[in-house]
């Protein structure tokens, strides 16, 4: 194939110095393109921090995990023709390789990554090119010797389709990154065997599960070979038609029970879900199909509206890791799935890049410090692969066998498909923080970072989530004509105040935009409040799940009670509505390795214990004999008056194993 | 192996003319015994229709099924050396046949078996016959030609201990119904094996799915051979010391990761907890273990006060069919299998048994008219494997795999194990009406039945459950001296009223057992009267699936909302506790098969369709400047009145499909 297209074709070892690489997602079409990697940079933060963090400690600690399971050992059996059996139980062990690949690349290019770093990632890329059969195929599962099954035989559970797609993602970040095409040409090599095979004239098929659509069209904005975004396309549009081979699931799991533009609402396996519409939404905005958009916009906003826990996790049941029915939000048995909420967070930046529309971003924010963060442990050696938003006093850890909601993280899974995915998602952050669409220059998510667009650079500083004030330093200015700053106020922002150079300006945001159209110059300065009081949320009527019962959260943060921090069973903690607004806050640093965060205290009651009666009777009268009039007992007693104490939710079980609630009663 | 303590030892065809008849739980020992099959026979009523429904519709629908699906087949296949591969995917299709035996045995004796049960019977126990190994190893699955497995290479998944106990149960049945010892012989070759290979002096191991201890118990109470009850006990205390070879699953899920008598609560898969609990009682009977007794009792209490269903169902999720935390108890996402009810039942009657109390029947009962009747359609064709207690609206059927959550009740399954259960239990439905300590009759469910102990013969008349009058003749007495006649006082019952010749006694019930201890004579009539009125049950504050709803019960049915009986979304229908004094009440014919039930309409009022945000916040306060005031959103409008119609529950889902609710919100 031809690579005549691509621009960073210099073959060779990794370089730190590829000055204007682009972002994790760079579309050639859409409303809306991101400021490419190198234009952003995390200053001191939360976001920092966790990259910081990621590089330090979750990056070696998965490398050691990685190399310890058995998954680079796979791959130099195929390399090296060797007899050893394959380790591990599923045929995505690859991917793992890929996602840590992908991160990697980021963090090399960043200058300061580890010689370890370094290593795993030469070693890999050499397993990888001596892996790699003679057609192109690459899967070290069905290559490797004594597998009882046949490359392609298994489409729905093979998962060589999104092998592919992790692979060409960490591909496509090692060139745009590192300038280092070693693995694009893997890549392309087995890209072109499935476009050969899949493509137009292949066979009519889709993977199992959805992935490298959007892997895919990255390979064609990078290389510009129109086949792959044929293909994405193809993928997409056959999706819903039965085609998947059915065992034990069903076709929901796959979403293949319909066309994603007939779906009626987000459904299956969440993680194959949000993948499926994130790689939608790239085939939408690169073929400009506003059909396709229409339909992802409107599963969008049901999803938001009906199936997105109040942290943004998705996926309401462990039975088939999936999506429930509309309202069925049980917090105990939030599956929520870390992956899932990189799925979520991938598809709404898409959905941003292709409308402009800041909602989508909220939702982001929303993911990004909640049902995201919460999978990493505060040391970042630790995982959660489900994340609920209630763990009961009894709750038992399993005893042996793989984790299902377990009390504290784990090191590591059978299925580790959570770990890696932080690692690249976290090495991405700046991808995702600053966008631009002609004039104006979007701030997508706040956070301490610097910002160069063609027409302006900006340093930006603040204490975000803790606090919500945002101070731009403009740094560099275009002359020519205005720029506009598009700064997002969150939808849980009810009062924004902007002011420039001092002066405050009486702007007032639309559709979730505070714009600043103007001729800016280096020292201008922005200075952006965005009031952060403790919220009370309840739930939709139609939940039963959290009826009765409030939430508490503070900007973008959830709040969650933990045992250890509280008096009383918290099943008998009872607040009010009212009892936000007397929340007193302090800074805390939860566990020596973390970093500051705000706790909250609020008024809080503590119901006396209730009777131990299951099903107790209200009410009843002799409907043999009508007019008797019911007996309805009083149960409640006054609540002792107390407090309750809450963390963030994303900081929860890293201290003592417990109880932990995000809902609590409502008095 | 000797059979001499056999008393019905005369081998040969089935005889339908087996008069004393022990019942399918026959102590040697505990408190209470229960009266022989033949000393019970039920009369006009709801529990006869189910055995007639059973016997005319239920009984050939899977004979067909297990005809068609190959569990006949697969035996044939090792009978006649021959090279079919297996059908089916499980290890335990052996089982579908033997419940489908126990359940035969029955209706065989009752002399009004079609001819095709009785060829289905020859036919199964000349193939069973044949198909046994000459060491006595009975297992279609390990002996089929191809197998992949070697018999006993995989207790903790090969379920051939479960099969053998249900081998037992099936040959038990034979024995006592019919006098046909042929089974019999095929089962103690076969238990014969079990306690050479796992007994005192073998291997201490236990099946990965607990059922053979009841069954190793019966054994031993039909032929006194002690070796059988040494083994039964040997599995229940040997497990809980993490034995079973685990994969994927806990050992939680097998009751493997605490002994019984430390088990803090049930746990793990629901069917194999209730079968473990019933077996162990019955090991407690016959051994007088006291410190097992308490223990399960313990874990009754626990269980009754925290985790079964308001339907009596038992397993809060589908992931590992399991029983969730305390008050973990969401009602779409119940799971409440169809199995798992029958289990609880046969834990509550051994329970029974061991302590004469009451409140085992009142849960039997609960477990009985709701959670198990749910299981099986109106036409007696179809069955649900799992039993939610809410359908959402926008509830979608699987599309092409197993079942989960189907919309109506499906014909039969891929693990088929719910249907032959339900075949066998409703058989048995006599051998649990009444049993007798001393001098002491105790009627423990209230049915049309005549009655036959060694000191009295009732003849007992009542609409039961749909009216609380039970007219109960005597028709025998014994001469020497009183009879205590104890009937059962559900805990549901308020007021019971009871005259004896039509005199009022001021009798009140102690215990849940209302005690006329006098000399009774022929023509002595016993009326007793149990206040039905439709009651409003609240829940456990810690149950947050169904805070703030009620769900409305008439004597021991509960009651359900369907959509196509009412108007408006059923998740907006409030109600209040008083609301249930104002019920009126009809008789209904559901569906052209059924039989005449009573529906209820309740004074309710319609909530106006909710706003569409899933997390409306109700108050906030700026908490960077406390003293604000908290903005408290008024979100109720005045609901619509209007009324709500309530079905049984367990008639649910048998016409169209639709939203379902038990728990209303409460207004």
């Amino acid at each position: 194939m031809s690579h005549d297209t691509l621009s960073t074709r210099e073959a060779g070892a990794p370089s730190a110095t590829a000055a204007s690489s682009a972002s994790a997602v760079s579309p050639t079409a859409g409303r809306v393109r991101p400021l490419g990697t190198s234009a952003v940079s995390l200053g001191a933060g939360l976001l920092q921090q966790w990259q910081g963090r990621n590089r330090e400690r979750t990056i070696p600690h998965t490398i050691a995990q990685l190399r310890a399971a058995g998954n680079l050992d796979n791959l130099r059996t195929v390399a090296t023709g060797g007899e050893a059996p394959y380790r591990g139980r599923y045929p995505f062990l690859d991917t793992d390789v890929f996602k840590t690949l992908e991160g990697l690349a980021y963090e090399l290019a960043r200058d300061d990554a580890s010689a370890e770093s370094r290593e795993f990632f030469e070693e890999a890329v050499a397993l990888l090119q001596g892996a790699q059969a003679d057609d192109g195929y690459l899967n070290s599962f069905f290559q490797h010797p004594g597998s009882q099954k046949q490359p392609w035989s298994d489409l729905a559970w093979g998962h060589e389709l999104y092998n592919l797609g992790h692979l060409i993602q960490a591909a496509v970040a090692a060139t745009r990154q590192l300038g280092d095409d070693r693995l694009l040409d893997v890549a392309t090599r087995f890209a072109d065997l499935a476009v050969q095979r899949f493509g137009p004239h292949g066979d009519p098929e889709v993977c199992g599960h959805p992935e490298v659509e959007m892997a895919l069209v990255e390979l064609y904005r990078l290389t510009g070979i129109a086949d792959y975004l044929t293909l994405a396309g193809l993928f997409v549009v056959r999706r819903g038609h039965g085609s998947v081979k059915l065992s034990v699931f069903p076709a929901e799991y796959f979403q293949d029970s319909a066309p994603l533009t007939e779906l009626p609402s987000v459904t299956g396996h969440a993680v194959r879900m949000g993948y499926l519409a994130a790689g939608a939404a790239d085939v939408a905005i690169e073929t400009g199909d506003d059909a396709l958009l229409r339909a992802l916009e409107r599963l969008w906003d049901d999803m938001a509206a009906t199936k997105l826990y109040i942290t943004g996790g998705l996926g309401s049941r462990h039975s088939d890791e999936a999506i429930g029915d509309r309202y069925e939000l049980p917090s105990e048995r939030s599956y929520s799935e870390t992956c899932a909420a990189i799925a979520v967070m991938q598809w709404a930046w898409r959905m941003f890049l292709a409308t402009e529309k800041a909602h989508y971003l909220d939702t982001f924010e929303t993911v990004l410090y909640n049902a995201y963060a919460a999978g990493l442990s505060v040391d970042g050696c630790a995982f959660f692969y489900d994340n609920p938003l209630q763990r009961r006093p009894d709750h038992q850890q399993r005893t042996g066998a793989e984790p299902d909601g377990e009390l504290l993280r784990r090191a590591w899974f059978v299925c580790p498909c959570c770990p890696p995915n932080i690692i690249r998602w976290t090495s991405e952050l700046q991808d995702h923080i600053a966008a631009t669409a002609g004039d104006t220059l979007y701030i997508a998510q706040h956070a301490t970072a610097t910002v160069q667009s063609d027409r302006l650079s900006l340093s930006m500083s603040t204490a975000y989530p803790w606090d919500g004030t945002v101070t731009i330093d403009v740094t560099a200015a275009a002359s020519a004509g205005p720029t506009e700053l598009a700064l997002r106020v969150p939808a849980w922002c009810h009062r924004a105040e902007v002011t420039v150079n001092g002066s405050r300006l009486d702007a007032a945001p639309r559709d979730g935009w505070l714009r600043l159209d103007r001729e800016w110059s280096v020292g201008d300065t922005v200075l952006l409040v965005l009031a952060m009081p403790v919220r009370a949320h309840g739930s939709h009527p139609h939940v039963d799940a959290t009826r009765g019962s409030l939430a508490l959260a503070r900007g973008p943060l959830v709040y969650c009670a933990e045992q250890q921090d509280n008096k009383g069973d918290l099943d008998d903690v009872v607040v009010t509505a009212a009892d936000a607004a007397r929340a007193t806050l302090a800074e805390a640093r939860l566990t020596p390795e973390g970093t500051e965060s705000v706790i909250l205290t609020v008024p809080a009651g503590i119901a006396p214990p209730p009777a131990p009666v299951l099903y107790p009777e209200l009410g009843s009268a002799s409907a043999d004999a009508p007019g008797t009039t019911a007996t309805v007992t009083a149960t409640a007693s006054a609540p002792e008056h107390s407090s309750v104490t809450l963390v963030p939710y994303y900081l929860w079980g890293n201290r003592e194993p417990g109880a932990m609630r995000v809902w609590l009663r409502q008095r």
